[in-house]
């Protein structure tokens, strides 16, 4: 995607720094923030400096790499040690998007094959720049199956963001709005701003507003209005976990959403690469939820009028909040899934034909 | 109210000066306003310094007794013009809640059924209070026609602030509440932040800390994963305007928390006294809907860890956004209405019957 016409990933690797857009800066500033180590991507990834399912895959992948190439001993069993260590600390970053581990198992299976430390090094790299170009690749055709359910002249809401800026390029969610756009529809947005911590307000705003998308940011209260007044005919949001069956982890107020597009015969599809699905996870029961601090409910962030970032509280001194990050979206509310292999029900039998046999895929 | 050991009410007049607690300064800092005369008094609903259903009637109740009162002139046809003028003012501030039209009406027959200037004057001032007296017994009623709804040990949500600040004491949606309390119930409030405005997480949040009522703020995404959760066993909210048939206008987001709770098996309340129920209004359909300020949605207010009042942006320059300040959620989402009169069903008949005759109605 294009900032300022130049061509940016949201995670790359120069020499043995791992490079990401700051999106904790967005919307107000662009800035790149450079991991000098595998601890400083585990912080980059925590604190949220890199965000959205496919990009924090590939920052999880570029992190292991760094960690093998960082490597000063020459002990193959030392070796596998220090990257056992820092597979573990950044799987455990964050516990619901399944890319993160889709990522890094792949890196670890190109360093875990090698047999000189020197060979894997260069795997590792290898791998995740091999993970990236995938993930990169596989929203480019999200885009592409998902265009056709966009009609010319059309609103759609979206929540969160699932844009480029969660994923290497091109992103899920957004991208059949992309390509939609470049083919000369005519696309409205509605944008959930995404509370707590607004990526919808910020984020997915930003991208649109780079790529000349009309859209309007709206509080998420409103998104039920509107789709009641017939003003929304289609919901695409991201997914961070996809179960064997279907039900799909994805930003807390998903679920909510999905509700309401079933309520007011609104199609609701979730965009996700395969990497998103975890077929060994029986159902979203079995997804684990993040609870994040109730200081993003309690607290504002954002830039004073004077340019300055500030923090400001909404709450009363003695009041607590409860944050869980992620909400679950039964299979029933969800019309399909736009993967890179095409559009699937949410259904076991679908989800499964994704993994044996492309010719078994029922696109529609 | 109690605040720090003083009784208030929302609002109140002394000699010929409009007193409000400020509720823009809310949760962080308490304070009154005085508005000097019914300009004052407009501007103060307007910008939200007052606000809340049976809040701003009574506000407009007395604002426009104030207006009476503070008539210098002694020509009896040009008092009722300067009457009329004032009333049209006060009427213009906010188009949706209809409990200010009834204040200002209630009022306004005080003066006009006066045969001089100094007895409209008296007969204003009269009127007003009454009308506030009346709204702030409405609200203890509604307290204890409410109260057997909620059961011991359990917990519900409420979405924005129908607490005493909202009208002129106990409230309505939390009445039942402080009512339950009182009697030794031990209750657990959810309470939705309530974006654009924030009212869940900066008034009700605060009323309820004054009244020593567990509780946490969520953000207005993460009700539905509360109710899907099993731990959410009733929701009530107030009504901003109620029309014959049900159909009920309350703040934005509220038609989104009716939907999950009807799809979760929840029950959904509203709370309200009957001068919010506009009888001449068939249907939702016919309720006008605010639309507020785009700056609600892209800045956030609050108070930085310095306690100084910032206003920062959370959006991109480029973007815009769309602020209905209210929805409308269908009586088929509603399970009762508890009034002042009793708990009816959100049916033509049964709000019909609330305005007929006592003995008509069906309380269950």
């Amino acid at each position: 995607m294009n900032i300022n016409n130049k061509h940016y990933r949201t995670v790359w690797m120069e020499k043995d720094i791992v490079k990401m857009i700051n999106q904790s800066l967005l919307p107000h500033s662009f800035g790149i923030y450079e991991a000098k180590d595998y601890l400083d991507v585990a912080n980059a990834i925590k604190t949220m400096i890199v965000r959205g399912a496919g990009a924090i895959g590939a920052t999880g992948a570029y992190g292991l790499a760094q960690a093998a190439l960082q490597y000063k001993g020459n002990g193959l069993n030392e070796f596998k040690q220090h990257i056992e260590k820092a597979r573990n600390c950044l799987a455990s970053t964050r516990p619901t998007a399944h890319d993160l581990f889709h990522g890094l198992a792949k890196v670890n299976e190109g360093i875990q094959d090698s047999k000189t430390i020197e060979e894997a090094k260069n795997n590792g790299i290898k791998a995740a720049n091999e993970y990236a170009d995938w993930g990169a690749n596989n929203c480019k055709k999200i885009g592409e199956f998902g265009e056709p359910l966009i009609k010319d002249n059309s609103s759609i809401l979206t929540h969160c963001n699932a844009g480029w800026l969660a994923f290497v390029d091109y992103g899920s969610a957004l991208s059949p709005i992309y390509t939609a756009n470049r083919k000369g529809k005519k696309v409205f947005v509605y944008v959930d701003e995404t509370r707590p911590r607004c990526q919808g307000a910020s984020l997915t705003a930003f991208e649109l507003a780079e790529e000349n998308i009309p859209h309007s940011i709206i509080a998420d209260n409103a998104a039920g209005f509107y789709m009641k007044k017939g003003k929304i005919g289609l919901v695409i949001t991201g997914a961070d976990r996809i179960a064997a069956n279907g039900d799909t982890a994805n930003k807390i107020g998903t679920y909510e959403k999905a509700v309401l597009a079933k309520e007011n015969n609104i199609p609701f599809y979730i965009a996700a690469p395969t990497s998103t699905i975890d077929i060994a996870c029986r159902s979203g029961d079995d997804i684990p939820i993040e609870e994040r601090s109730q200081d993003e409910v309690l607290y504002i962030q954002g830039y004073s009028d004077k340019g300055k970032l500030e923090k400001i509280r909404i709450a009363p001194r003695q009041s607590t909040a409860k944050n869980p990050a992620f909400d679950v979206t039964p299979a029933k509310y969800i019309q399909g899934i736009i993967t890179e292999k095409g559009i699937v029900e949410a259904t076991k039998e679908d989800i499964k034909g994704l993994f044996l046999n492309a010719r078994n895929q029922r696109c529609y």
